[in-house]
């Protein structure tokens, strides 16, 4: 390891430059998709994914929900694998998101909507995947080739790519996110800051990480890369959940990490580090500016992003801390122990 | 805290008692909903709780997606509380889980969903709680009142409550569950097992608990069971989203649980057992005699329960495991820092 977490700094680095593609290279496909989505008028959308992609699924479906006032469900793959179901899918478009589009319980899962009456749609970084094959529509996300195994310019182009046909859905041509290059690249040049942040936490064990709403993917995709590359227990909760029950396993000696988003999401985290204050809890926060002032430690985002597309941004510092903090404890981020680049499951 | 855990220990213990009543009793509250959702032929399933209540919906989640065929979701609260959404959601039935059923945001997303066309059905330990009178259905758990923090058989008695619930709507009378209660004494019964069991985890500061299909709602439950009372990091994975990332952070330090049920998802989770076993992982099994046997630690429970039912005599020995576990590190699992019986979030 000469030069640990190489691959995954340059990924990192890669990601507006990946956006810009994604921004302009995509326009077509993703119009045809919309159009499709549009005239089939689905009444129920399903998500299905595992790992980083299920953060970006679990984000898509937010937009569902509150954009496009559709109810929607993030599907159990086994459902339809190992236990065979074989549900009426009429009027349910059914997405999967996978960076490789290899994994085969997700093409099954894919290919059992479709037999069952879904649209079926695929989101990958390989169009000429089995996910993309099994498909009706596929999305390709511009990432090129991920080469590190902790997943960063994959999942930041996936929440793009979903923004952006869920937009186009209803006719946006995805202005909102022209400025969002220029900004990440902002928070990539403040890498400085999170090597220093990183030392903060070089002998932590636990954390926990917390978001509401659009900001709750991404507190769950910050503990993933920190359990991937640093081997440390990071537990996601939304703020509420947090309330009903794990509250109880946090004392001085377990960092929270918290999501403060600039819109209702973020508003409805107040309580919330309200009571971690009133434990003595560390809080480093990411977001808001007020929030990370009076935080232990955190980073600003800028106050102007609109609140759906502010998790491209806010999983940038995570990603950093992810890296430096494995670089800290000595391991090598582009190596974590025990893992594959791509993961198959049945 | 002249006897520490003595409430949780009581209320373990009533839940074969509990379940003998809701399955006499309740025969005629779930005939009546289970008619009325037949009568209205819903095409999606959507669930709302939080907490454990949650893990009970995810368990119905699994038979509705399984047993019945229909697409079903697991409704963020947040999108139309915080949000504000107002989805479409004809021929949508929209059930809402609550032990105290007071918790705002659930009442008022009942209440949305009710205005937005859904069918709407409240489960509950109180039937004359807000939850209750939101909704158009209601089903009473019947357990009793419940005064230990961490919840105990007022989980069981929701995936009952569920089953029978979800039966009834098929033309079922909840056979499958006759034995049920009797099996649960025998494993309360075995207490002084879970007291040995304790001592094995007294120092442990993080595990991780796992379990595919209809097992990944216990392994949630479990940790979060764990995270209550003895206040360690606990971390639930499906099965195969363990695969996908978070073993990195297992070794010889932190044990697993691992619940291997006797059907399909017990059979999903062989490969998840191997890759831990490759690791030289500590691993606690309950479940599959076969499986216990080969782990390090565990709990067999009887071979000859359906699938489908075992997630309610498969909590047990979480539930025994995390009030011994707590006495043994010195707490009072009768009274968790930070937490109250009741949360309400908005």
């Amino acid at each position: 390891m000469a030069n640990p977490g190489a691959l995954m700094a340059a990924e990192i680095a890669e990601q507006p430059e990946a956006w810009r593609r994604l921004l302009t290279e995509s326009r077509e496909q993703i119009q045809v998709a919309a159009l499709r989505i549009a005239d089939y008028q689905p009444r129920f959308v399903l998500f299905v994914a595992r790992g980083t992609s299920d953060h970006a699924a679990l984000y898509a479906k937010y937009l569902t929900e509150i954009v496009h006032q559709l109810p929607a469900g993030l599907v159990s793959p086994s459902t339809m694998t190992t236990y065979g179901a074989r549900p009426d899918l009429r009027q349910t478009l059914m997405i999967g998101v996978s960076q490789s589009g290899g994994s085969p319980d997700l093409i099954q899962s894919l290919q059992v909507a479709r037999d069952c009456g879904a649209l079926t749609l695929a989101v990958t970084n390989q169009p000429s995947s089995p996910l993309a094959e099994a498909a009706e529509l596929d999305v390709d996300i511009l990432a090129g080739e991920e080469r590190a195994v902790a997943a960063t310019k994959s999942y930041t182009t996936q929440l793009l790519a979903l923004y952006l046909l869920l937009d186009a859905v209803r006719g946006g041509d995805g202005s909102a996110m022209a400025g969002l290059p220029d900004q990440a690249s902002k928070i990539i040049d403040d890498n400085d800051h999170f090597v220093r942040l990183a030392e903060r936490y070089r002998f932590a064990s636990r954390l926990v990480s917390t978001g509401r709403g659009y900001s709750y993917p991404t507190a769950r995709e910050a503990a993933l890369k920190l359990m991937e590359t640093s081997y440390l227990s990071a537990q996601a909760f939304s703020g509420a959940d947090l309330l009903h029950g794990p509250l109880a396993m946090i004392d001085r000696q377990v960092p929270v990490l918290a999501t403060i988003n600039g819109g209702s999401g973020g508003e409805a985290m107040r309580p919330v580090l309200s009571r971690l204050r009133d434990l003595g809890a560390d809080v480093c926060c990411v977001g808001a500016a007020d929030a990370v002032k009076a935080a232990s430690a955190g980073y600003a985002l800028p106050g102007e992003i609109a609140e759906e597309v502010s998790p491209l941004l806010e999983i940038i510092p995570f990603q950093l801390l992810s890296l430096h903090l494995a670089i800290a404890r000595g391991s090598d981020p582009d190596a974590p122990r025990g893992l594959a680049k791509v993961t198959e499951t049945l």
